[in-house]
C-alpha cells in the first residue's frame, strides 16, 4: 500500500528542515518496508503570496484533501507577509477545512538536552499536551466600531461548540487511558473568562463521568503556567482550548530545553481528511539561509505521521534514532542550539544513519 | 494628613497574612510618621456571600470610594461559591468601577530565594508585568445558544478598546522610561487571534512613535512564555492584554521562585477612585487554617501601596526589610514555602522588626 504524502516546507527554515525530515522518512522506510510517496508543494509560503497575492491556490483543498497525510514546515515571514495573513491563509485553513481537531504536542526531557530548570533529568519530565485546534479563541468572528476615533471598539469572539469541545476533551480522556498515571489535567481560567470558560469546565466535569479511573484536576492558565515550571513531574495529559493548548505546548517544550526540536501532531482521529504533522517552531527568519537550525523538530514530527499511519513500531525507531544521536553529544553533529558545531544537514544525517 | 486606608481580608489565608501586612504598615507608618487609618470590612468574601447571597453590599461603592486606598488578601473558597461569581462579585468589580486600569506587577529575584531556574542569581531577573485590567478577555458579554442539546454554542467576546489599550500602553512606556535600560516588550498573539490582536500591536506601533528612545519589541504569548524560562534576563517591562497579563505575572514570580510573595497594584493613575493592593497569590484553601502562609506578598503589596501614597523611601524600606529576613535565612523565622519551618507570624513579626 502506497502512502501518499503531501509535502509543504513553507518559509524560513521550514525549507531547510524539511530536506532532513525527509531523509529520516525515506531510511525508516527503507528499513521498514513501508511505501511512502512523496509529492512537493511550492504554495503555503509567503514567497507565494508575494507572487499570487494569496497563501493558496484556489482549489488546494481539492489538490490535498486525497493525500494520506501532510508533512509541513513552517509559515510565515512578517517582513515579507504579515503574520495573521499567512497564517490565517495556510496552516489555520487546513487545521480548520481538513478538521483537524486534535493538536498533539509530546513535552518530553530527552537525553543530552539540559532543561531550564534545576535540577531536572530525564524521565522527570514526560507528557503531552492536547490542544483544542478549530474553534475557540481562533475565531476570526468580530470587528472594529468607530474606528480610527477615540471611541474605537474592537471585539472579537471566542466561539465553543458542545461538539468541538466535547470531541477533544474525549481524545485527551482516551489518551490518559493508555498512559501509565491515568492522569488529565484540564486547562481553565474560568474565574476570569466567565462565560466560555466555566462551560469547559461544566463539558469536563460530564466527561469525566464516563471514565472513572482517570484522575482529573484543574488548574487555572495562570497558575498552570507557574506549575509547569514549578513542577513538571505532576503532568501526564494536558488538555487545554485553541489558545491555552497553543501556550502550554510552547511552554511545555520550553522547560524541556526543547523548543526548538518539539514536534507536533494535528490530527483528524476519523481519518475523513489528512492529518498535517509539522515541528513546533516556526520558520524562525533570524537564522534562515545559515543551515543551522536544528531538524530534529521536522524529524520527530515525521515520527508521528508515521505513527498516525499505523507504523508504530516504525516512528519508535526514529525517536530512538534521535535519543541516541543527542545522547552520543557529538559536537561535530548537532546543531549550535543543543551545544555543537554542526549543522542542518550534519545531524539530520546522522539521525538518518542511526536509523 | 490622615491616609484612610480600607481592609479587605477576603477569604482563606487572606485573612491570615493581612495582620501581618498590617503589622508591617504599621512599624513603617511609625518610623516615618505616616498617619494610616485603617477600616475593616467584612464583604468580599465568600463567607459573606453564603449569609448575604452576594459578595457585596449594594452600597459598597459608596462605602468604598472615598478611601484612600484599598488593602486587599484574597478572594475565592471553590468549595464555597464557584470562582466565577466570587471573583465577579468582588475583586473585578473593584477594578472595573474603580477604573484600576493598571495592574502592575514586579518580578523580581530575591536573595535567599532559589529560582526554579538553573543557574540564575538575585539581579538576573528584574521586571515588571504591566497588564490591562479592566477590558479585554474578561468581558463578560456574550451567550449561550441551543443550550443542554448537541448543537450547544458558547460565546464570550474579547473587547478592546482605544481608550483602553491606549493608556495601558502609555503607563508603559513611562514606567519604561524611568527604568535604565528603557525597554519595553508587548505581548501578542496576532498571527492567531486575528482582530483584537493586530489592533493591540498597531496601537503598540503607534504609541512608540511618541517614545522614541525606548526599546520596543513583541512576542506572541506562547513563545513568550517560553522565553520568560530561558531568557528571563531580556525582560524589563512587558506589558500585556488582561488575560495574558494574568498569565505573565503568575509565570514571571513562578520563575523567581516567588510565586507565595509576590505583590501586586490595582491602580488608577488620576486617582479619582482608590487603588487596590493585593498578593498574587490567591487564598489557598488547601493550606488554609495551618498559620503557615507566607505573609510577604501582603507586605510587600503594603509597600506599593505607600509608594502609591507618595512615601516611596517607605516603601522601599519595607522591601529591604523583606530583603533582609530572606538573606538570613532563619528557619525558625521562614514559612515552609522558603525552607524554613516558622509561621505567618513569626515571619511577619521579623520583617516588622526590620523595619
Ligand atoms: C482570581 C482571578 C480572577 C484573578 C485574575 O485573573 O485577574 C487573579 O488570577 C489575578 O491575577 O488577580
Ligand atoms: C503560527 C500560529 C498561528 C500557530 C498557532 O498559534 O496555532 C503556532 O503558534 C502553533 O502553535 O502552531
Amino acid at each position: 500500500m502506497t502512502h501518499r504524502i503531501a509535502i509543504i516546507a513553507g518559509d524560513g527554515i521550514g525549507t531547510e528542515v524539511m530536506p532532513e525530515g525527509i531523509r529520516a522518512l525515506e531510511a525508516t522506510a527503507k528499513r521498514f518496508n513501508i511505501d511512502l510517496e512523496f509529492t512537493h508543494f511550492e504554495f503555503g509560503s509567503c514567497d507565494y503570496y508575494l507572487e499570487h497575492g494569496k497563501m493558496l491556490p484556489d482549489d488546494w483543498f481539492e489538490q490535498l484533501k486525497g493525500f494520506d497525510a501532510l508533512f509541513y514546515g513552517a509559515v510565515g515571514w512578517p517582513d515579507k507577509v504579515p503574520d495573521h495573513i499567512s497564517l490565517w491563509g495556510s496552516l489555520l485553513q487546513f487545521r480548520r477545512r481538513f478538521d483537524q481537531y486534535i493538536n498533539l504536542r509530546p513535552c518530553k526531557l530527552m537525553p543530552g538536552i539540559k532543561s531550564p530548570l534545576a535540577g531536572r533529568e530525564p524521565g522527570d519530565i514526560d507528557f503531552y499536551v492536547v490542544r483544542e485546534n478549530t474553534e475557540g479563541e481562533y475565531s476570526s468572528v468580530g470587528g472594529k466600531m468607530f474606528e480610527g476615533t477615540d471611541r474605537e471598539v474592537v471585539i472579537q469572539d471566542t466561539v465553543m461548540t458542545r461538539t468541538g469541545v466535547d470531541r477533544v476533551l474525549k481524545y485527551a480522556f482516551e489518551l490518559a487511558q493508555t498512559r501509565p498515571r491515568k492522569k488529565l489535567t484540564s486547562a481553565t481560567k474560568s474565574n476570569g473568562i466567565s462565560i466560555t470558560m466555566p462551560y469547559w469546565d461544566e463539558r469536563v466535569v460530564e466527561m469525566a463521568k464516563g471514565y472513572p479511573e482517570i484522575a482529573v484536576d484543574k488548574f487555572h492558565i495562570d497558575i498552570l503556567t507557574a506549575n509547569f515550571v514549578l513542577h513538571p513531574d505532576w503532568f501526564d495529559v494536558v488538555v487545554g482550548s485553541n489558545l491555552f493548548g497553543d501556550i502550554l505546548s510552547d511552554l511545555g517544550p520550553a522547560c524541556t530545553g526543547t523548543i526548538g526540536i518539539a514536534p507536533s501532531a494535528n490530527i483528524n482521529p476519523e481519518g475523513n481528511f489528512p492529518s498535517l504533522f509539522e515541528p513546533v517552531h516556526g520558520s524562525a527568519p533570524d537564522i534562515a539561509g545559515k543551515g543551522i537550525a536544528n531538524p530534529i523538530g521536522q524529524i520527530w514530527s515525521g515520527a508521528m505521521m508515521l505513527e498516525h499511519l499505523g507504523y508504530k513500531e516504525a516512528g519508535d525507531a526514529i525517536v530512538t534514532a534521535i535519543e541516541e544521536v543527542l545522547s552520543e553529544g557529538d559536537a561535530t553533529v548537532l546543531t549550535r542550539d543543543v551545544g555543537g558545531e554542526g549543522t542542518t544537514a550534519s545531524l539530520g544525517k546522522a539521525i538518518a544513519d542511526h536509523i
